[in-house]
Protein backbone atom coordinates (compact mmCIF):
# COMPACT_ATOMS: atom_id res chain seq x y z
CA UNK A 1 0.00 0.00 0.00
CA UNK A 2 1.44 3.82 -1.10
CA UNK A 3 1.28 6.42 1.15
CA UNK A 4 0.16 10.54 0.52
CA UNK A 5 1.93 13.21 2.66
CA UNK A 6 0.55 16.21 2.66
CA UNK A 7 3.10 18.54 2.86
CA UNK A 8 3.81 22.78 4.23
CA UNK A 9 6.81 23.65 3.08
CA UNK A 10 6.72 26.77 5.36
CA UNK A 11 7.13 30.62 3.68
CA UNK A 12 9.55 28.56 0.71
CA UNK A 13 12.88 29.54 1.34
CA UNK A 14 14.26 26.11 1.69
CA UNK A 15 15.79 26.63 5.32
CA UNK A 16 12.39 27.20 6.77
CA UNK A 17 11.09 23.70 6.14
CA UNK A 18 11.01 20.87 8.41
CA UNK A 19 13.25 18.10 9.33
CA UNK A 20 10.28 16.09 9.00
CA UNK A 21 8.91 17.66 5.41
CA UNK A 22 12.44 17.31 4.27
CA UNK A 23 12.47 13.24 4.97
CA UNK A 24 8.81 12.94 3.79
CA UNK A 25 9.93 14.59 0.21
CA UNK A 26 12.65 12.60 0.06
CA UNK A 27 11.03 9.23 1.03
CA UNK A 28 8.46 10.29 -2.04
CA UNK A 29 8.71 9.06 -5.48
CA UNK A 30 5.83 11.52 -6.99
CA UNK A 31 5.54 15.11 -6.30
CA UNK A 32 2.20 16.64 -6.58
CA UNK A 33 1.41 20.98 -6.09
CA UNK A 34 0.89 23.73 -8.03
CA UNK A 35 4.19 24.64 -10.77
CA UNK A 36 5.62 28.05 -8.47
CA UNK A 37 5.69 25.56 -4.99
CA UNK A 38 7.28 22.69 -6.80
CA UNK A 39 9.92 25.18 -8.05
CA UNK A 40 11.06 26.27 -4.90
CA UNK A 41 11.77 23.39 -3.62
CA UNK A 42 13.48 22.04 -7.22
CA UNK A 43 16.74 21.12 -5.40
CA UNK A 44 14.84 18.42 -3.37
CA UNK A 45 13.02 16.29 -6.21
CA UNK A 46 15.42 16.11 -8.78
CA UNK A 47 15.00 12.33 -10.55
CA UNK A 48 11.49 12.37 -9.32
CA UNK A 49 8.22 11.87 -10.99
CA UNK A 50 6.38 15.27 -10.60
CA UNK A 51 2.66 15.80 -11.39
CA UNK A 52 2.10 20.21 -11.34
CA UNK A 53 -1.27 21.51 -11.84
CA UNK A 54 -1.57 25.56 -12.82
CA UNK A 55 -4.08 27.89 -9.81
CA UNK A 56 -7.28 27.12 -9.16
CA UNK A 57 -6.34 23.30 -10.36
CA UNK A 58 -6.44 22.13 -6.42
CA UNK A 59 -9.06 19.54 -7.21
CA UNK A 60 -7.27 18.05 -9.89
CA UNK A 61 -4.03 18.07 -7.45
CA UNK A 62 -5.82 16.66 -4.76
CA UNK A 63 -8.00 13.96 -6.94
CA UNK A 64 -4.29 12.75 -8.60
CA UNK A 65 -2.15 12.91 -5.50
CA UNK A 66 -5.31 10.77 -3.87
CA UNK A 67 -4.96 8.09 -6.78
CA UNK A 68 -1.41 8.00 -7.24
CA UNK A 69 -0.96 7.46 -3.30
CA UNK A 70 -2.51 4.10 -4.06
CA UNK A 71 0.67 2.63 -5.25
CA UNK A 72 3.20 4.99 -4.56
CA UNK A 73 4.64 7.64 -2.34
CA UNK A 74 3.30 10.85 -2.90
CA UNK A 75 4.23 14.28 -1.61
CA UNK A 76 1.50 16.56 -2.13
CA UNK A 77 3.03 20.25 -1.50
CA UNK A 78 1.47 23.35 -0.07
CA UNK A 79 3.32 26.34 0.64
CA UNK A 80 2.97 28.10 4.43
CA UNK A 81 0.95 25.10 6.79
CA UNK A 82 -0.78 22.44 4.80
CA UNK A 83 -3.30 23.17 6.91
CA UNK A 84 -4.02 26.18 6.80
CA UNK A 85 -5.62 27.45 3.93
CA UNK A 86 -3.71 24.88 2.35
CA UNK A 87 -4.68 21.22 0.87
CA UNK A 88 -4.80 18.95 4.33
CA UNK A 89 -8.72 20.12 4.26
CA UNK A 90 -9.92 19.19 0.69
CA UNK A 91 -7.61 15.92 0.89
CA UNK A 92 -9.58 15.02 3.67
CA UNK A 93 -13.08 15.70 2.03
CA UNK A 94 -11.96 13.87 -0.94
CA UNK A 95 -10.71 10.97 0.81
CA UNK A 96 -11.73 7.20 0.72
CA UNK A 97 -9.38 4.55 2.13
CA UNK A 98 -5.91 6.05 1.06
CA UNK A 99 -3.12 6.06 4.18
CA UNK A 100 -2.63 9.93 4.64
CA UNK A 101 -0.27 11.69 6.97
CA UNK A 102 -0.65 15.30 7.58
CA UNK A 103 2.88 17.32 7.89
CA UNK A 104 2.37 20.49 9.07
CA UNK A 105 4.29 23.78 8.05
CA UNK A 106 5.49 27.36 9.49
CA UNK A 107 2.03 29.60 8.30
CA UNK A 108 2.96 33.04 6.09
CA UNK A 109 1.89 34.73 9.13
CA UNK A 110 4.41 33.27 11.10
CA UNK A 111 7.00 33.52 8.64
CA UNK A 112 5.59 37.11 7.84
CA UNK A 113 5.75 38.48 11.60
CA UNK A 114 9.74 37.18 12.13
CA UNK A 115 10.07 39.21 9.11
CA UNK A 116 8.95 42.35 10.74
CA UNK A 117 9.41 41.94 15.05
CA UNK A 118 7.00 40.15 16.69
CA UNK A 119 3.61 41.60 16.19
CA UNK A 120 1.91 38.45 16.53
CA UNK A 121 2.25 38.09 20.33
CA UNK A 122 -0.97 38.13 22.00
CA UNK A 123 -3.87 36.53 20.56
CA UNK A 124 -4.45 37.20 16.86
CA UNK A 125 -6.42 35.64 13.67
CA UNK A 126 -6.02 34.93 10.42
CA UNK A 127 -8.06 35.85 7.73
CA UNK A 128 -8.58 35.84 4.14
CA UNK A 129 -9.87 38.06 1.78
CA UNK A 130 -10.28 35.40 -1.05
CA UNK A 131 -13.73 35.74 -1.67
CA UNK A 132 -13.65 32.76 -4.37
CA UNK A 133 -15.46 30.73 -1.85
CA UNK A 134 -16.77 33.00 0.95
CA UNK A 135 -18.86 35.59 0.11
CA UNK A 136 -17.48 39.11 1.10
CA UNK A 137 -20.25 39.99 3.42
CA UNK A 138 -18.99 37.24 5.83
CA UNK A 139 -15.36 38.53 4.94
CA UNK A 140 -16.17 41.88 6.01
CA UNK A 141 -18.10 40.91 9.30
CA UNK A 142 -15.20 38.61 10.85
CA UNK A 143 -12.79 41.69 10.15
CA UNK A 144 -15.09 44.33 12.21
CA UNK A 145 -15.54 41.28 14.95
CA UNK A 146 -11.57 40.92 15.15
CA UNK A 147 -11.08 44.37 15.05
CA UNK A 148 -13.34 44.99 17.71
CA UNK A 149 -12.23 42.03 19.57
CA UNK A 150 -8.45 43.84 19.96
CA UNK A 151 -6.99 40.54 18.05
CA UNK A 152 -3.86 41.03 15.99
CA UNK A 153 -5.19 40.72 12.48
CA UNK A 154 -3.21 39.01 9.45
CA UNK A 155 -5.40 39.44 6.29
CA UNK A 156 -4.06 36.52 3.82
CA UNK A 157 -4.68 36.75 0.07
CA UNK A 158 -5.36 40.24 0.39
CA UNK A 159 -5.50 41.79 -2.87
CA UNK A 160 -6.02 40.60 -6.72
CA UNK A 161 -7.25 42.43 -9.72
CA UNK A 162 -10.64 40.81 -9.57
CA UNK A 163 -11.23 42.30 -6.18
CA UNK A 164 -8.89 45.52 -5.78
CA UNK A 165 -11.14 47.63 -3.10
CA UNK A 166 -11.46 44.84 -0.67
CA UNK A 167 -8.61 45.46 1.70
CA UNK A 168 -9.08 49.42 1.76
CA UNK A 169 -12.95 48.29 2.77
CA UNK A 170 -11.52 46.03 5.40
CA UNK A 171 -8.98 48.23 6.47
CA UNK A 172 -11.79 51.50 6.72
CA UNK A 173 -13.65 48.82 8.95
CA UNK A 174 -10.90 48.24 11.23
CA UNK A 175 -9.91 52.09 11.25
CA UNK A 176 -13.49 52.40 13.62
CA UNK A 177 -11.84 50.29 15.89
CA UNK A 178 -8.18 51.12 16.47
CA UNK A 179 -6.36 54.32 16.80
CA UNK A 180 -4.61 55.76 13.68
CA UNK A 181 -1.02 54.92 15.00
CA UNK A 182 -1.40 51.40 15.18
CA UNK A 183 1.31 49.82 13.03
CA UNK A 184 0.51 47.63 9.63
CA UNK A 185 3.11 45.56 8.11
CA UNK A 186 2.95 44.62 4.24
CA UNK A 187 5.02 41.78 3.82
CA UNK A 188 6.21 40.47 0.51
CA UNK A 189 7.93 36.70 0.35
CA UNK A 190 8.40 36.53 3.76
CA UNK A 191 11.60 34.70 4.02
CA UNK A 192 12.21 33.20 0.58
CA UNK A 193 13.52 35.49 -2.45
CA UNK A 194 12.64 38.52 -2.85
CA UNK A 195 11.44 39.42 0.44
CA UNK A 196 10.45 42.86 1.13
CA UNK A 197 8.23 44.92 3.94
CA UNK A 198 6.85 48.34 4.69
CA UNK A 199 5.76 49.14 7.62
CA UNK A 200 3.18 51.99 8.18
CA UNK A 201 0.77 53.70 10.70
CA UNK A 202 -3.03 52.97 10.15
CA UNK A 203 -4.05 56.10 9.25
CA UNK A 204 -1.13 56.47 6.62
CA UNK A 205 -1.64 53.22 5.03
CA UNK A 206 -0.97 52.99 1.27
CA UNK A 207 -2.84 49.28 -0.14
CA UNK A 208 -0.66 50.46 -3.28
CA UNK A 209 2.43 48.19 -2.20
CA UNK A 210 0.52 45.37 -1.44
CA UNK A 211 -0.13 42.24 -3.92
CA UNK A 212 -1.19 38.79 -3.69
CA UNK A 213 1.87 37.50 -2.40
CA UNK A 214 2.02 39.75 0.54
CA UNK A 215 0.81 39.15 4.31
CA UNK A 216 -0.63 42.59 5.60
CA UNK A 217 -0.40 42.03 9.97
CA UNK A 218 -2.63 45.10 11.78
CA UNK A 219 -1.34 45.90 15.45
CA UNK A 220 -3.81 45.15 18.36
CA UNK A 221 -4.74 48.60 20.58
CA UNK A 222 -0.80 47.73 22.24
CA UNK A 223 1.42 47.17 19.30
CA UNK A 224 4.03 49.93 18.53
CA UNK A 225 7.17 50.18 16.30
CA UNK A 226 10.50 50.82 18.20
CA UNK A 227 14.01 50.86 16.28
CA UNK A 228 12.03 50.03 13.14
CA UNK A 229 10.53 46.68 15.08
CA UNK A 230 6.89 45.93 15.10
CA UNK A 231 5.97 44.54 18.95
CA UNK A 232 3.11 43.70 20.07
CA UNK A 233 3.68 43.24 24.05
CA UNK A 234 2.57 39.90 25.71
CA UNK A 235 2.03 42.05 29.05
CA UNK A 236 5.09 41.60 30.91
CA UNK A 237 5.87 44.44 33.53
CA UNK A 238 9.13 45.73 32.80
CA UNK B 1 30.16 41.38 18.39
CA UNK B 2 27.76 38.38 19.08
CA UNK B 3 24.13 37.74 18.04
CA UNK B 4 21.04 36.79 19.96
CA UNK B 5 18.89 34.00 18.01
CA UNK B 6 15.21 33.99 19.05
CA UNK B 7 14.22 30.42 18.14
CA UNK B 8 10.78 29.07 17.89
CA UNK B 9 11.64 25.13 18.02
CA UNK B 10 8.35 24.02 17.22
CA UNK B 11 5.93 21.21 19.32
CA UNK B 12 8.58 19.85 20.68
CA UNK B 13 9.58 16.87 18.59
CA UNK B 14 12.95 17.16 16.97
CA UNK B 15 11.55 16.38 13.77
CA UNK B 16 9.17 19.04 13.39
CA UNK B 17 12.10 21.79 14.05
CA UNK B 18 13.14 23.96 11.00
CA UNK B 19 16.35 23.62 9.01
CA UNK B 20 17.54 27.45 9.91
CA UNK B 21 16.74 26.43 13.47
CA UNK B 22 18.77 24.15 13.92
CA UNK B 23 21.75 25.48 12.04
CA UNK B 24 21.17 28.56 14.76
CA UNK B 25 21.12 25.93 17.43
CA UNK B 26 24.46 24.55 15.64
CA UNK B 27 25.83 28.15 15.75
CA UNK B 28 25.16 29.00 18.68
CA UNK B 29 28.08 28.56 21.86
CA UNK B 30 25.26 29.35 24.47
CA UNK B 31 21.75 28.07 24.94
CA UNK B 32 19.31 29.62 26.87
CA UNK B 33 15.38 28.57 27.71
CA UNK B 34 13.00 27.27 30.02
CA UNK B 35 14.34 24.25 31.68
CA UNK B 36 11.25 21.40 30.24
CA UNK B 37 12.17 23.18 26.92
CA UNK B 38 15.99 22.75 27.05
CA UNK B 39 15.38 19.13 27.73
CA UNK B 40 13.46 18.26 24.44
CA UNK B 41 16.65 19.58 22.26
CA UNK B 42 19.03 17.83 24.44
CA UNK B 43 20.67 15.59 21.77
CA UNK B 44 21.44 19.00 19.87
CA UNK B 45 23.05 20.89 22.60
CA UNK B 46 25.67 18.63 24.01
CA UNK B 47 28.62 20.43 25.12
CA UNK B 48 26.68 23.96 25.23
CA UNK B 49 26.57 26.10 27.91
CA UNK B 50 23.73 26.63 29.33
CA UNK B 51 21.08 29.03 31.07
CA UNK B 52 17.60 27.61 32.22
CA UNK B 53 15.22 29.07 34.12
CA UNK B 54 12.08 27.60 35.88
CA UNK B 55 8.21 29.07 34.19
CA UNK B 56 7.48 32.37 35.16
CA UNK B 57 11.48 33.62 34.67
CA UNK B 58 10.89 34.66 31.17
CA UNK B 59 12.06 38.27 31.89
CA UNK B 60 14.98 36.99 33.65
CA UNK B 61 15.60 34.20 30.72
CA UNK B 62 15.47 37.12 28.03
CA UNK B 63 17.84 39.84 30.07
CA UNK B 64 20.65 37.07 30.77
CA UNK B 65 20.34 36.17 26.82
CA UNK B 66 20.62 39.86 25.83
CA UNK B 67 23.42 40.36 28.09
CA UNK B 68 25.02 36.90 26.69
CA UNK B 69 24.65 37.69 23.21
CA UNK B 70 26.68 40.61 23.24
CA UNK B 71 29.98 38.18 23.11
CA UNK B 72 28.70 35.31 22.63
CA UNK B 73 26.46 33.59 19.99
CA UNK B 74 23.29 32.67 21.76
CA UNK B 75 19.96 30.66 21.62
CA UNK B 76 17.13 31.56 22.98
CA UNK B 77 14.26 28.84 23.04
CA UNK B 78 10.60 29.15 23.10
CA UNK B 79 8.22 25.52 22.07
CA UNK B 80 5.74 26.61 19.04
CA UNK B 81 6.99 30.16 17.20
CA UNK B 82 8.90 32.27 18.82
CA UNK B 83 6.44 34.87 17.45
CA UNK B 84 3.28 34.03 18.91
CA UNK B 85 3.36 33.79 22.81
CA UNK B 86 6.98 33.33 22.78
CA UNK B 87 10.23 35.32 23.78
CA UNK B 88 10.01 37.09 20.24
CA UNK B 89 8.17 39.98 21.83
CA UNK B 90 9.75 40.53 25.12
CA UNK B 91 13.36 40.31 23.60
CA UNK B 92 12.29 43.41 21.81
CA UNK B 93 10.80 45.18 24.56
CA UNK B 94 13.87 44.86 26.10
CA UNK B 95 16.00 45.09 23.39
CA UNK B 96 18.91 48.09 23.21
CA UNK B 97 21.66 47.68 20.31
CA UNK B 98 22.34 44.13 20.07
CA UNK B 99 22.10 42.13 17.45
CA UNK B 100 18.93 39.90 17.17
CA UNK B 101 17.63 37.53 14.58
CA UNK B 102 14.06 35.79 14.98
CA UNK B 103 13.58 32.66 13.93
CA UNK B 104 9.47 30.92 12.90
CA UNK B 105 8.82 27.61 14.31
CA UNK B 106 5.02 25.55 13.80
CA UNK B 107 3.28 27.50 16.53
CA UNK B 108 0.77 24.94 18.92
CA UNK B 109 -2.11 25.35 17.11
CA UNK B 110 -0.75 24.04 13.73
CA UNK B 111 0.84 21.17 15.59
CA UNK B 112 -2.54 20.52 17.15
CA UNK B 113 -4.51 20.67 14.17
CA UNK B 114 -2.17 18.31 11.64
CA UNK B 115 -2.72 15.30 14.66
CA UNK B 116 -6.23 15.71 14.43
CA UNK B 117 -6.93 16.10 10.81
CA UNK B 118 -7.46 19.40 8.90
CA UNK B 119 -9.32 21.78 11.68
CA UNK B 120 -7.86 25.21 10.71
CA UNK B 121 -8.30 25.59 7.54
CA UNK B 122 -10.31 28.64 6.92
CA UNK B 123 -10.64 31.68 8.89
CA UNK B 124 -8.95 31.18 12.44
CA UNK B 125 -8.40 32.89 15.66
CA UNK B 126 -5.55 32.05 18.75
CA UNK B 127 -6.39 32.56 22.08
CA UNK B 128 -4.63 32.45 25.28
CA UNK B 129 -6.86 31.81 28.48
CA UNK B 130 -4.14 32.51 31.14
CA UNK B 131 -4.93 36.24 33.04
CA UNK B 132 -1.12 37.02 34.16
CA UNK B 133 -0.66 39.25 31.77
CA UNK B 134 -4.65 39.91 30.46
CA UNK B 135 -7.95 40.62 32.44
CA UNK B 136 -10.05 37.54 31.94
CA UNK B 137 -12.90 39.94 30.98
CA UNK B 138 -11.05 40.88 27.65
CA UNK B 139 -10.34 37.34 27.52
CA UNK B 140 -14.14 36.33 27.20
CA UNK B 141 -14.90 39.63 24.90
CA UNK B 142 -12.32 37.53 22.58
CA UNK B 143 -14.22 34.68 22.64
CA UNK B 144 -17.44 35.96 22.15
CA UNK B 145 -16.31 38.10 19.19
CA UNK B 146 -14.16 34.97 17.59
CA UNK B 147 -17.07 32.54 18.46
CA UNK B 148 -20.20 35.34 16.54
CA UNK B 149 -17.64 35.53 14.07
CA UNK B 150 -17.38 31.87 13.11
CA UNK B 151 -13.96 31.71 13.34
CA UNK B 152 -12.22 27.96 14.00
CA UNK B 153 -10.67 29.25 17.58
CA UNK B 154 -7.51 27.57 19.00
CA UNK B 155 -7.62 28.24 23.26
CA UNK B 156 -3.88 28.26 24.01
CA UNK B 157 -3.21 28.04 28.32
CA UNK B 158 -6.57 26.46 28.33
CA UNK B 159 -6.68 25.37 31.81
CA UNK B 160 -4.72 26.00 34.87
CA UNK B 161 -5.48 24.95 38.55
CA UNK B 162 -5.76 28.47 39.56
CA UNK B 163 -8.67 29.46 37.15
CA UNK B 164 -10.01 26.10 36.80
CA UNK B 165 -13.63 27.31 35.19
CA UNK B 166 -12.59 29.78 32.63
CA UNK B 167 -12.51 26.85 29.93
CA UNK B 168 -15.99 25.91 30.88
CA UNK B 169 -17.45 29.54 30.82
CA UNK B 170 -15.59 29.96 27.79
CA UNK B 171 -17.45 27.13 25.89
CA UNK B 172 -20.52 28.01 27.41
CA UNK B 173 -19.98 31.46 25.51
CA UNK B 174 -19.04 29.59 22.41
CA UNK B 175 -22.40 27.35 22.64
CA UNK B 176 -24.60 30.73 22.24
CA UNK B 177 -23.41 31.43 18.93
CA UNK B 178 -22.42 27.46 17.64
CA UNK B 179 -24.69 24.22 16.55
CA UNK B 180 -23.77 21.57 19.39
CA UNK B 181 -22.44 19.39 17.34
CA UNK B 182 -19.75 21.52 16.06
CA UNK B 183 -16.23 19.47 16.69
CA UNK B 184 -13.74 20.05 19.22
CA UNK B 185 -10.26 18.62 19.60
CA UNK B 186 -8.43 18.43 23.12
CA UNK B 187 -5.17 17.65 21.94
CA UNK B 188 -2.09 17.09 24.69
CA UNK B 189 1.62 16.56 23.32
CA UNK B 190 0.69 17.47 20.14
CA UNK B 191 3.41 16.17 17.27
CA UNK B 192 6.06 15.13 20.58
CA UNK B 193 6.66 12.40 23.30
CA UNK B 194 2.94 11.24 24.97
CA UNK B 195 0.83 12.79 22.36
CA UNK B 196 -2.89 11.96 22.39
CA UNK B 197 -6.08 13.59 21.71
CA UNK B 198 -10.00 13.37 21.93
CA UNK B 199 -12.25 14.38 20.08
CA UNK B 200 -15.92 15.90 21.51
CA UNK B 201 -19.03 17.80 20.30
CA UNK B 202 -19.59 20.70 21.49
CA UNK B 203 -22.63 19.92 23.19
CA UNK B 204 -20.64 16.84 25.06
CA UNK B 205 -17.62 18.16 25.93
CA UNK B 206 -15.91 17.06 28.94
CA UNK B 207 -13.09 19.79 29.83
CA UNK B 208 -11.37 17.25 32.41
CA UNK B 209 -9.30 15.94 29.48
CA UNK B 210 -7.81 19.28 29.05
CA UNK B 211 -4.22 20.22 30.98
CA UNK B 212 -2.19 23.36 30.48
CA UNK B 213 -0.23 21.42 27.86
CA UNK B 214 -3.25 20.83 25.84
CA UNK B 215 -4.36 23.16 22.58
CA UNK B 216 -8.30 23.02 22.33
CA UNK B 217 -9.50 23.65 19.11
CA UNK B 218 -13.26 24.20 18.38
CA UNK B 219 -14.45 24.37 14.58
CA UNK B 220 -16.87 26.87 12.72
CA UNK B 221 -19.96 26.55 11.80
CA UNK B 222 -19.21 23.96 8.58
CA UNK B 223 -16.90 21.59 10.86
CA UNK B 224 -17.33 18.24 10.77
CA UNK B 225 -16.06 14.38 11.56
CA UNK B 226 -14.98 12.35 8.65
CA UNK B 227 -13.62 9.20 9.70
CA UNK B 228 -12.41 10.47 13.03
CA UNK B 229 -10.70 13.28 11.29
CA UNK B 230 -11.51 16.95 12.12
CA UNK B 231 -12.24 18.38 8.80
CA UNK B 232 -13.31 22.05 8.27
CA UNK B 233 -13.86 22.41 4.57
CA UNK B 234 -12.31 25.59 2.66
CA UNK B 235 -15.65 25.85 0.47
CA UNK B 236 -14.35 24.05 -2.62
CA UNK B 237 -17.35 22.15 -4.52
CA UNK B 238 -16.74 18.67 -4.60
Amino acid sequence: MGKLYVIGIGPGGLDHITVKALKAIEESNIIVGYTKYVAMIKPLIEGKEIFKTGMRGEEERCREALRLSKDNTVALISTGDSGIYGMAGLILELKKDENIEIIPGITASSAAGSVVGAPLMHDNCNISLSDLMTPYEDIKKRVKLAAEGDFVISLYNPRSKGRPHYLKECIEIIKEYRDLNTPIAVVRNALRDEESYNLFKLGEFDENVVDMLSIVIIGNSKSYIKDGKFVTPRGYSI
